[in-house]
């Protein structure tokens, strides 16, 4: 078969999706369970700020919900990313192994603390961090030494690898521990995508010395816009605490800091609304899935377009969905995101490669193939959890 | 006179503040506008997150308040003051001028740069920085040369000034202007504390070639968490707006990056929030201005302790009041603290000063002898509008 059938694609999304909308978005939250409850109580209470008890319930909801020791809120996703470097301790002129393909805090949380990112490549398993080919690559480049990990092209030390659970769907983690062990690398898992969705029965996060998530309003939960650091280091769970309320010592009134800190706080309005969400997410991502299977069984008949589906070691929340074009139809990819997109239905291609944007051009990289075909070939499209309730 | 009266004192605080309380805090918030009305509305609506309706608003209600061309909406004060600090091109390794005696996210905000603090002092009229003092100190130090300020001491570049309106005190702005011009300084304005107070007819935030304003859950209206960036150059105005959303460049569907941005978007929840303040903004000075007349009264008739009040260039927010003891008094200054405290009515002391701060103690300073001397002998008083009500 030579061409790839646009409109068996369009017909296909179309059964799957609601019929009665006009435009259906990529992904949006929905606010059907006791968020008004909590928001007015902020207000009525006048509890809206920096400290306050929906902040103090959310860290423990998502650290009862995720099985981590602690989880500390923060004010979105990359401040919760940059913590999460801090606390490894990355430091000034250091490298930081990160997937070229990513959202771009993955590599801007690196650049806040003076490092470099260093570009690897994803597989199609998991469209996340390839371990096997990254532990070829680290043999090669590396030199291990008692002082950590040095790059021999550019004599820079590697201090740790950020994979990120693409869309939701989690990487091999257990070869990557190995990895970073071997290699001296600190693991951090970037779990911004990924909260509702497990490795081998534990939920992603528990893998990182530390990892962070987003509550974005795009994301599977919302609070406006949010973030957290996991951790089952109680001793770094602390520093986390620490580090993202302006390092202030406690005192009775004197406003003292011994740190350079950050104003990383998640207000108490901001965590009512995470409360109140993280009580719907079992439901939400019970929708989910049951979006995903419908999208799979209707993909499954249309030659040269494959549905992504999770790895078999992974239970994924579906976040964004995904369409990959064969790599001899890549060059429908844009003919398809205009066509569902000027039919109301959103759909979007990968983020452009970190490596090909232009403050990262001249960062140290491995070979990219992969990451390079997966984005020529892939679409997101719709995955709200409300497309099914 | 050889003792403190501090009877007189607590007497006076108790003859000003409601007696139907059990504590009265140092500044709390108020939400008695249309703050749940416009909340509700982005539950109902879904637009929680960072694009929404309430952000245009409340950037559009900001600029209209203050009299700049244009306020740009962001997490917080300390996030408006990084992007500040990059607008004006604060580079790695340069030094920026700092009131040592300020909230510590001033100088924080300048370490995010790679930038080094370098302390300078404050004036008893404003509790500002001394534009006079600075003059003379910067003759004695700087080159002044065609690429910038260099510091004869240091070496480094001299890049900015970063005066701040102490409790909502304008500091003395011509002088500054002028100053900035002479030595080749970018001004920007830490305005975090001031909004609502005037130098000379004009808002706070409009002689910096930027500002930040802050409405943490302490200010005079506030977000829950959230700041902005003000600025009369609508070309800064167009580059804060993107430094603020990840330097995201607009796209229907590719999603593109041409900076190293930063996720500092206010979340339109909580410019909701905002927008209902700022609704009540005028009636707040009012009430907070109130205050500050009936404690200046009070504490008229007693010795060795002076109610601060603003200079006559000034229209301030009063959003903290302070008391100062004289010299002499000084050491009477934690006695005071504790039992104000230890009765209901919190109260505390200046920041620690800067340059006194562990991971600050060997940044370049001047001589801080005045802002040493106003730290010994500052007390902040309860200060809501509510107190008025």
């Amino acid at each position: 078969m030579s061409n790839l059938d646009l409109q068996a694609i369009i017909r296909s999304l179309k059964t799957v999706l609601p019929n009665d909308k006009e435009s259906i978005a990529l992904h949006e939250p929905s606010f059907c369970g006791n968020e008004w409850k909590y928001v007015k109580e902020c207000l009525d209470t006048g509890w809206v700020s920096s400290v306050g008890k929906f902040v103090d319930k959310f860290e423990a909801m998502l650290a009862d919900y995720t099985g981590v020791k602690q989880a500390v809120a923060a004010v979105n996703g990359t401040a919760a990313l940059h913590i999460c470097l801090k606390l490894v301790a990355v430091e000034q002129g250091d490298e930081v192994l990160v997937p070229t393909l990513t959202f771009v805090a993955t590599a801007n949380a690196v650049t806040y603390c003076g490092a470099i990112p260093h570009f690897v490549d994803s597989e199609e398993r998991t469209l996340g961090l390839d371990p096997w080919k990254l532990l070829e690559y680290l043999s090669d480049i590396a030199n291990v030494r008692d002082d950590g990990c040095f790059n021999r092209l550019t004599s820079r030390r590697i201090k740790a690898a950020i994979p990120m659970h693409t869309f939701g769907h989690p990487v091999d983690l257990d070869p990557l521990v190995e990895m970073c062990s071997r290699f001296k690398l600190a693991l951090v898992e970037d779990a911004a995508q990924s909260l509702g969705s497990y490795y081998k029965g534990g939920h992603t996060g528990n893998w990182g010395k530390v990892s962070a998530l987003s509550f974005n309003g795009n994301k599977t939960i919302t609070t406006g816009g949010g973030g957290a650091i996991l951790t089952n280091d109680e001793e770094l769970g602390k520093q986390a605490k620490h580090l993202t309320t302006t390092a202030r010592v406690a005192h009775k009134w004197a406003i003292v800091h011994d740190h350079i800190g950050y104003n990383y706080r998640l207000p108490n309005i901001d965590a009512a609304l995470g409360c109140a969400q993280l009580e719907q997410l079992p439901g939400f991502i019970k929708e989910k899935r049951t979006l995903s299977e419908s999208y799979r069984k209707v993909f499954e008949g249309i030659p040269g377009v494959h549905f992504y589906t999770e790895p078999d070691f992974a239970k994924s929340n579906y976040w964004l969905n995904v369409l990959l074009l064969d790599e001899r139809f890549s060059n429908h990819r844009d003919v398809l995101l205009e066509m569902t997109n000027n039919d109301g239905i959103m759909t979007r291609p990968a983020w452009m490669l970190m490596h090909k944007l232009n403050m990262f051009k001249d960062c140290p990289k491995m070979d990219l193939s992969v990451a390079e075909s997966l984005e020529r070939r892939l679409i997101n499209i719709p995955s709200s959890a409300t497309l099914m309730s």
